[in-house]
């Protein structure tokens, strides 16, 4: 399976506006079955997909050496690694089993999007947003500083509402909606600006909210605009001067 | 508290070779403690914990709105985050209790590396390293094409042993990690090269395998500046050209 994919997009700089084709890294969900039973989803690049899924079950003590691993089989098309234990099988069946309350697969987490489609789109003003992100990293001293962080904001059209950041991309976006419930904000209909890339986990994040709109200094992931498409949220990227990139919700 | 903290590393500058105090963006670990029980830990930037821990519990779905939560202390020195939630508390804490075969809150993760130590460290050739790193990259087609991924490879002085790259560093570390456990080769005395920040999560997942030396062309953050002088791990950062600076295992 290829690491990119094409996107036809809308291109804009300065005045110009074109429809291109648009290379996009891939984002690919693989579900993780431990006989016959989903228990997650890794979101990872399409390839060495049998050295992921061994890595993970490593690192996160399920196996400790080869040994332990019966059998493995990677159904590609459908996104599912087949799994089978030779020890402690059914004791971590049984944890997972009775650890389903949140979703965790991709499909679960799919379907607890599907009543939160966007009904009320944003328009799109290209110069205000180009203003925005232009002054958008000056709000993090720590970006400043390290350049180490992720920043994520809460916007409308009148400006910034808050600003956080963080080591870790998914921090910044739970620190954005941490502090909108706790300001009582709903972020319908608002925006998020952000410094980093989008992947499916801060789309999911965002689209909970149903914040109609995301606006990136970088690339979102194929997932991201996949899901974004589903869900009717307008995905912006590399907003950087006088460009930028519109990946989902295409003006005519 | 600071999102920074200033270290001593060792910078090498072509021949040049200078102690300095070296900025480092601080990786602050927040425990969450549910109704006494420490539940798992978040690895953040030690600002707005609060909007932090609501939008976690949010995200998460332990939470629908703010009249879920019944209080919430954040204990800054102790890194401990106090909830009480007013519904489905129990359900939530009985899911945990269940759930805790593999190290979650930071606490369990330490004591986990407690045998880890590094007996035995690889020396620093600096130019290998650094010749290493100026085609580091170059393995990675979707790196070329996209930028978009992180890269990972084991290596011993002789040169790569084998590459990975994905969209998430962890996935990257994993697919690594799982490679060598296919190939039955043993990371206790190679090291890891990688283009990407290293946090804890990164560092732990290479001390369980004994790993002596990470480096890479970017930074590592606080948390894993400290596992790595607790285990004795040697930590390389910003190799570029013929500049870097080494966190840990300074030679006198």
């Amino acid at each position: 399976m290829e690491s990119t994919k094409n996107y036809e997009i809308l291109k804009i700089k300065g005045q110009e506006k074109t429809k291109e084709e648009d290379l996009v890294v891939v984002e690919y969900p693989l579900t993780l079955e431990l006989d016959g039973k989903k228990i997650m989803t890794l979101f990872c690049s399409p390839k060495s997909l049998k050295e992921l899924v061994i890595g993970y079950l490593y690192s996160e003590g399920h196996i400790e050496s080869l040994s332990d691993l019966e059998n493995i089989q990677i159904d590609e098309k459908k996104g599912l690694a087949k799994i089978s234990l030779t020890k402690g099988r059914e004791e971590i069946l049984e944890k997972k089993k009775l650890n389903t309350g949140m979703p965790s697969t991709f499909e679960e987490i799919k379907d607890s999007l599907k009543d939160k489609r966007i009904r009320k789109n944003l328009p799109i003003h290209e110069e205000i947003l180009m203003d925005f992100m232009a002054t958008f990293t000056e709000n993090s001293d720590t970006f400043t500083k390290t350049g180490g962080v992720h920043s994520c904001g809460l916007y409308d059209y009148e400006g910034m509402i808050f600003f956080e950041d963080d080591i870790g991309r998914h921090n910044a976006y739970d620190k954005i909606f941490g502090r909108a419930l706790l300001e009582g904000i709903d972020p319908k209909d608002k925006m998020i600006l952000t410094s980093g890339r989008i992947s499916s986990e801060m789309l999911v994040k965002a689209a909970k909210r149903q914040v109609p709109m995301i606006v990136s200094k970088s690339a979102p992931m194929s997932l991201a605009i996949d899901l974004a498409n589903n869900l009717n949220m307008c995905l912006i990227g590399f907003v950087r001067g006088q460009r930028m990139n519109i990946y989902t919700n295409i003006p005519e």
